[in-house]
C-alpha cells in the first residue's frame, strides 16, 4: 500500500487543490486528508453529502436526475464532482457512492458497488467497484483506491 | 468511554436528525456517525469547512465576523451552528474548531484549543477545550467530547 501521508504531500508541493463530495465514505476521505498537518493549504472544502436531500440541497443534483439514475451510480458519482467543480472550482475533485452495507444492497445494486469519480484538470474518471467486506472495510478500500488513483495522476 | 455506536442507537431510535459543520475535526466526526450502518435515516448532512472561504461559502459566515473574532473562537463555533441549523433544521446540530496542530498555535490560541457548539432543540451550548497530545489525539478526544455531549441530553 502506498503511504497516503506521501501522497497527500505531493499534493500540497504541487499545490493541487482538493474538494470531496462523500456518501458512502460518509468523512472517511475528508478525515483521511484532515489528518494530515499542512493540507490546510489544499483541502478546499468537503461535502458529506450521504442523503438524497444534501445532494439535492448541496450539490443542486435534481431529483429527477437522482429517481432516473439512482444515488448509487456511474452517472450520479460524475454529476457530483462536475457539480463541485462548479462550486469550488478545485483543480482535483474527488466523489464517491456506493452501497457499504450491511444493509441497503440489492441483486442490481449488492452490498460493496461502489463508484468513485475522481476529476483532474480537464480529465474526469469514474472507477466502478465491486468490494467484499464489512462496512468500514469498504470504505476503507474506497479510500484506498481513491489514493492509489490520485497517487497514478500526480 | 460510553460506545459510540449505543448513543447513535439512541438518536436514530428517538428519530433526532444530525447535520455537522467540521472545521478542526475535518471529517472524522461525520465518520464516526457513518460508519454505523442505519445511520442514513438521521444523518442529514456533514460540511467539512476546513478552510475560511468554506466557512464563508457553505455556511454564510461572513468575513468581517471571521477577522473579528477569528475562525477559532467560540463565536465562531456558535455561528457555524447556528447557520448550519437555518440551512438544515436538523434537531441536532454540532460544530467544531480548533487547532489541532502540529502547526498554527500561538500564545493566546495554543495548538490543542478547541470550541464545540452543540445545538438540540431550543439549546445551545459551547465547549472550550485544550487539549494535549497529537493532531488525531485532539481530533479524536474533540469527538469523544462530543459523543458524551450528546448521551447527556437525550
Amino acid at each position: 500500500m502506498i503511504s497516503h501521508r506521501k501522497i497527500i504531500n505531493k499534493l500540497i508541493k504541487q499545490n493541487i487543490s482538493i474538494s470531496v463530495a462523500e456518501s458512502c465514505t460518509g468523512g472517511l476521505l475528508s478525515s483521511s486528508f484532515t489528518s494530515q498537518s499542512g493540507v490546510s493549504k489544499i483541502f478546499n472544502m468537503g461535502l458529506i453529502t450521504y442523503s438524497n436531500k444534501a445532494k439535492i440541497d448541496l450539490l443542486k443534483i435534481s431529483p429527477t436526475f437522482l429517481k432516473k439514475y439512482g444515488a448509487v451510480s456511474e452517472e450520479t458519482a460524475g454529476k457530483m464532482s462536475i457539480n463541485l467543480y462548479k462550486k469550488t472550482k478545485s483543480r482535483m475533485v474527488i466523489s464517491t457512492t456506493g452501497i457499504a452495507g450491511p444493509l441497503g444492497g440489492s441483486v442490481k445494486k449488492p452490498v460493496g458497488l461502489v463508484f468513485i469519480s475522481i476529476k483532474y484538470k480537464k480529465n474526469m474518471q469514474i472507477i466502478k467497484k465491486k468490494f467484499k467486506g464489512s462496512r468500514i472495510q469498504i470504505q476503507k478500500k474506497t479510500i484506498i483506491t481513491i489514493f492509489n488513483e490520485i497517487n497514478k495522476l500526480i
